[in-house]
């Protein structure tokens, strides 16, 4: 045998390779979550929305967001932007005031993307 | 009435207040939550995680990860150190190999808040 037959690589002692039960996210869902995910990555973010979320209706005035979030009015309104136009909020101006809702299909969607990773349900 | 007894400010007209259905969620919760969001805010990080989760087991080999993620075997490493320090995966050596598992309670957990903050559950 030459040195030209010898392998170019010596193979390490092969893993305990382990079956897939299902096909993995593909590259486009996950870069269309990773920007749900990135808008939920924030502790203000997290509290309005659950603050609009916990109202009847999923919905409620701009001007009963603040309470107990110590953070600008300003500050605010970033968040509520950034979670708006991720789509996990919508908005509406009624009279002086402007109304946000969540987006209710839009949290169950990202939930049962968690619950098949959990392995709790079949994808 | 003198001008002592004049309030501050006027009152604008109220809003139609919605009344809370549950509490919302607290600002401990929501900073220990932010960061677990925070750890999947990332395409890459995402797809490795559903790459171990869809094996047999909740379980991969570290070899068995980069198939179809065009990212180098460093980057991989710090993407999966981020989802391992934030709880999502543990990791274990056995012979030459590191196999990842995912935490299904961690994923459980942020499935949950999600769906109640849909309102497709009740807290």
């Amino acid at each position: 045998m030459s040195n030209q037959d010898l392998p170019l690589s010596v193979a390490s002692p092969s893993c305990e390779a382990t079956p897939r039960t299902r096909p993995p996210m593909s590259g486009e869902t996950a870069a269309e979550l990773a920007v749900l995910f990135k808008a939920l990555a924030d502790p203000v973010r997290l509290r309005l929305l659950s603050a609009i979320a916990s109202r009847a209706g999923g919905e409620a005035c701009v001007c009963d967001l603040s309470a107990g979030i110590d953070v600008t009015q300003p500050t605010i309104s970033h968040h509520l932007k950034v979670l708006r136009e991720a789509g996990l909020l919508t908005s509406e101006r009624r009279a002086s005031w402007v109304y946000y809702r969540v987006v209710p299909h839009a949290l169950a969607r990202l939930s049962e993307v968690l619950a098949i990773e959990a392995g709790a349900v079949t994808a």
